[in-house]
């Protein structure tokens, strides 16, 4: 399995980096999927997508209308499902993500919210009689539904929706009503032409008494005719930056009446007299919630590493420059320049990667020990995911950025595939959490924190811990090769905690200097904002470090030594204030740490291809001309690009309705 | 003129904003864009164009396929250029790229290099006969030309580029040909369907001499029938990121012949027994990319101005979060966190309109000089106007796409305008000289001083003069209030000189370990490019500062200077460690600078509805639904999305051909 990618009629330069890497690609392939039967299994999956002749598409996707891309997204979402029982469908985080990728591509599409959230939905927030009803409906695909949360003007403080459900006991009816055009609810997917069902959070108003959000499930266009109900005005709410193929919607409501069972009555009730029954306890619900994020997280990473792999490959073909005159023009992989664009990003890939999986152990664990009620990580763990998400997701959508930018001109095209790479995954830090709300949340944990250290009555999450250590006054990083993994750890919790308590000293004295508590966090929310990604930080060193631990082959642990000490070293010069501060590292260790960083990413060079090749992306699932395996990029885009829509006939009609009449005209005048 | 953007019937919130403000929206307007008389002509312009009839569009272009696009931007560009008389043509800085953004919006067409470059290259390279037979042609419009001039495996370098253009002395030709698929012409722009002619770059060869790269102009497609001509292929690239108007294109020559006349022959010649004459001397010709390049700076600090006024009129009106429960929510532009996303930004919009008016200027001294034969400053010309190009098209991206950000999920939709702002902008950074190939220019002139001076024999250029001064030790800074320009720009002198010789220094260094030359180059490349950033930010330091001491309205000059103190606080905090380094800053004084740009966002808060619309986008020109000067966004977006390409339908074919039937069979089920 050391040299499995090469193949006769490969491009000679890939070739000859495949021949030059000093490990086996299947080894560190192993290690990144997690063992031998995950890895096979990715195979089998593969092989068993590309039987199948309704998964594939009829032309690449990129050359599809907006209408047609919606429309065969239809067409394979069925069929995805038809055939879901091929994979493990209880490992939705390697299995599922990997299955639905190999098929869908990288959009989203008309059912994605029906199974991400309309069904979730309605398993935590029914009675027993609404799950009897509503689960089978949504499980079988007899009904297609979808989550209309968000309003034109309204998203994430969502107590602040505007959308009513007004009880009329007279009829034991809801009216649902969109009082102004803010109200509107907005972006959902699937909602604007594919469902007939969406589930409505809206204020519930008795009496005239809003008793607050609660979750309505409706029906809204008919279930023969597809036509939009009396009273539902709905449709799609137009194109986006990218992810085409789902039909986001709108959807006014113009006193549309549901019956009173429609009201989602798990943790509320609402009886027929119109007395209405409160939660008794406000539940912590998180667990979706980091669920998804962790998946999201490991999709991200996922698209970084298709992004670093694009770069990297095409970088071995692409030659340009020279060093000496009557040589070979130089592999623009060679260029210390072109190494530093993309080998940071080839290390976060391995970092995001590894931590996505230690965010789900932890779900997992934290779900065990709900089930004995133990509550004590729920915090912690859901911190953890909004951090981390809103940390990972900026890092990926930058990374992808570079790595086109690194591709020259080619990498602006669609035939790279990496334009649709960072539009698909720059949405990643707008939903499920908007980033700097996320980093806001977490830094209201730790000043929380830091306010109960200081008071002497922390219950500190392991997570956290770090804050009641001994302050370290002198980091003892001399150079890269010697330097200890638990020491640059210390050196990032040294960084961190300088700047958490930094924040809160800054908005203490924020407040001495008459600034309300509110005024005061304002002021300092950009320090709060670094204070949680130097935290998150922390986490990701210690978590990368404890996962390449468990690797056993010498051949593979240098190489994860190398890109761990890339991410660490990268990490510490992105952030080289925060060391250098209070001369915690002095301008000769920034210096080390910089020239380490050079170093570094000369020996990672002759690995490169061989890195990239780990991450087993098929041809199908890269989606790249750039990134083909076989590196015969230049004959590929000139196939690639007979697809165009302008290709399809040698004439345009601009010839004849414009141009040519302009240019007969003048000459007839020359 | 004082608050002339309100009118009765706007967003209540934005009204509020413009009232509070405290200086006239007119004398900010008519500084930014130098004077009453430009100030005017931009009105004048902007009533001219919208009263063409032929100059509008029949639907939004983000709703338009590719195909449309290109219709649409070809008829708009025979009627832009019909009517061209309307605008002063020898102000192409100014009128003319306001004009063609009115009309043509953020994207090429099918002529944009016929402009660009066909007819300049012409002018440029051909002698007294083809000039008087070409330029007409070309001018008049009886032909459309385009530049053939990078391959599918050949951009930067062109001394490298494959196709050749042989000498037949039996037939006085020159035989073109395409002798791998990599020298396949790729990426021209109006090459794939619209042009008929093209000047092509190639390796002249004569009896087996390859006498280097020569232009050649050729005809590719029947004048008539508009078909490829026999031995041609051409077609369009395919979709790209953005820009979808203009046809990117590809040729191949199979032994296409053209009559020796073809080749350009002002500084070279063939003559017809083969014999060749080779230039007398290889001419500067910086001239035409220098004013390329200060356009193109011009029109992106312009797209980042226009995101910027997106952002912040956006959030003028979106309100999110409360601080007193019971009270509104809270207009977002109230976040520190937001301003801080947007107003350095805001700040660098201003920087670089009035820098690249300065590169202009120094492009008409330089061609004024150049006519009396002083070449003095051409070098430096070109140098500054590489690093700039480099540094601003990255900013501009990277703040576009901040501000698209800002806006939460709306940013993400095509309604907000940003993204087709952001795919057209960042386009920039590789165009017209990839950027790290443009900073390693800039060090590569750096490098050239430093050792100059090292051997006391530098003559050096103006903009590198402060490399000789004395070093300043220790930074004066204590507070923004107090902080004088010409101190900060000292502080900013001192780090650039500091970065520029320790990158000189670490190349000696690794020479001295035995590194050759060009390896040293390339394993301190970072530093070097690094050091490039600092020089040109000493650059626009300066430009700034010597445009705004011409202001002489005192309410005028206060805002100037808070914008002025926002970049170069936010540019010393990007780079504080540069500043920290050998103690030249204290962690006081960086704290200071940070505390500083805080509280600058604080005071710019209530003026930055005034200062963008200063910028006098008209909504023609900024065409985004949340930058609209009313501020009434919600409605606006319902009513955009109408437009939406699946909404022309109430029932999409996808109910009746999979989704209907999946549900219809589960229910029969069930």
């Amino acid at each position: 399995m050391r040299h499995n990618l090469i193949e006769p009629g490969d491009n000679e330069d890939i070739t000859n980096e495949r021949r030059g890497s000093s490990f086996s690609v299947g080894k560190l392939a192993t290690f990144i999927h997690g063992g031998e039967e995950k890895f096979r299994r990715r195979q089998e999956i593969l092989k068993f997508v590309e039987a199948q002749e309704d998964f594939q598409d009829p032309i690449p996707p990129e050359f599809m209308s907006r209408k047609e891309r919606v429309e065969n997204n239809a067409r394979k979402i069925i069929a995805m499902t038809n055939k879901i029982a091929f994979i493990d469908q209880s490992d939705i985080f390697e299995e599922g993500l990997l299955f639905q990728s190999l098929i869908m591509g990288r959009d989203f599409h008309a059912m994605s919210l029906h199974y991400g959230m309309f069904i979730p939905t309605i398993q935590g927030q029914t009675d027993d009689d609404q799950l009897d009803y509503w689960l089978p409906l949504a499980v079988s695909r007899a009904i297609i539904g979808t989550y209309a949360q968000t309003e034109l003007g309204h998203g994430t403080n969502i107590s602040k929706l505007e959308t009513t459900a007004t009880y009329d006991a007279k009829t034991d009816e809801f009216v649902l009503h969109t009082p102004t055009v803010s109200a509107t609810k907005w972006w959902s997917g699937g909602l604007g032409k594919s469902s007939n069902h969406a589930i409505i959070p809206a204020q519930l108003i008795i009496n005239g008494s809003n008793k607050g959000l609660h979750m309505f499930i409706v029906q809204i266009r008919d279930l023969k005719t597809h036509m939009p109900l009396p009273g539902i005005t709905v449709g799609d709410i137009g194109p986006k930056m990218g992810i085409p193929g789902i039909d986001n919607g709108f959807l006014i409501f113009n006193n549309y009446r549901i019956p009173r069972k429609n009201m989602f009555m798990r943790y509320s009730q609402v009886l027929s007299n119109g007395e209405y029954i409160a939660p008794k306890h406000s539940k912590l619900r998180y667990g979706t919630m980091v669920f998804v994020r962790s998946l999201m997280v490991r999709d991200q990473a996922m698209q970084l590493a298709a992004a670093v792999t694009i770069a990297i490959r095409y970088s071995a073909v692409r030659r340009q420059g020279e060093w000496k005159p009557g040589l070979k023009e130089v592999q623009i992989l060679d260029y210390r320049t072109q190494q530093y664009r993309i080998f940071p990003y080839l290390a976060q890939s391995f970092v995001f990667l590894f931590a996505a999986t230690e965010v789900k152990n932890l779900y997992m664990r934290v779900n065990e020990q709900l089930s004995d009620g133990i509550t004590e990580l729920v915090q912690e763990l859901h911190i953890l995911s909004a951090g981390f998400k809103a940390v990972v997701t900026w890092e990926v959508a930058k990374g992808i950025e570079q790595c086109r930018l690194a591709c020259g001109g080619h990498g602006y095209s669609h035939a790279s595939g990496l334009p649709e790479i960072y539009s698909f995954a720059v949405a990643g830090c707008t939903y499920e959490g908007e980033n700097i709300v996320m980093l806001l949340q977490v830094a209201r944990f730790l000043m929380k924190t830091v306010k109960e250290i200081r008071s002497s009555s922390a219950h500190l999450a392991a997570i956290a811990k770090y804050l009641l250590d001994d302050w370290k006054h002198k980091s003892s990083f001399r150079e890269w090769q010697a330097a200890k993994y638990e020491d640059l750890v210390e050196d990032f919790e040294q960084a961190a905690r300088n700047q958490i308590y930094f924040a809160y000293d800054y908005m203490q004295q924020l407040q001495k200097d008459n600034h309300s508590p509110e005024e005061a966090w304002n002021c300092a929310s950009v320090e709060l904002c670094q204070a949680s990604r130097l935290h998150i930080l922390c986490f990701m060193a210690k978590s990368y470090f404890s996962r390449i631990v468990q690797c056993t082959e010498p051949e593979i642990a240098r190489i994860l030594d190398l890109i761990g000490k890339l991410y660490l070293l990268y990490e510490i010069s992105t952030h080289c204030y925060s060391f250098r501060k209070a001369d915690y590292m002095s301008d000769e260790q920034i210096k080390n740490v910089k020239c380490g960083i050079y170093e570094i990413l000369g020996n990672l060079r002759p690995e490169a291809v061989a890195i990239v090749d780990s991450f087993d992306f098929s041809d199908r699932e890269l989606h790249s001309v750039l990134g083909r395996r076989d590196g015969n990029v230049y004959a590929a885009m000139l196939e690639w690009a007979k697809y165009s829509e302008l290709n399809k006939t040698e004439v345009l009609s601009t010839f004849k309705q414009y141009f040519g009449p302009m240019m007969e005209s003048a000459r007839s005048k020359i």
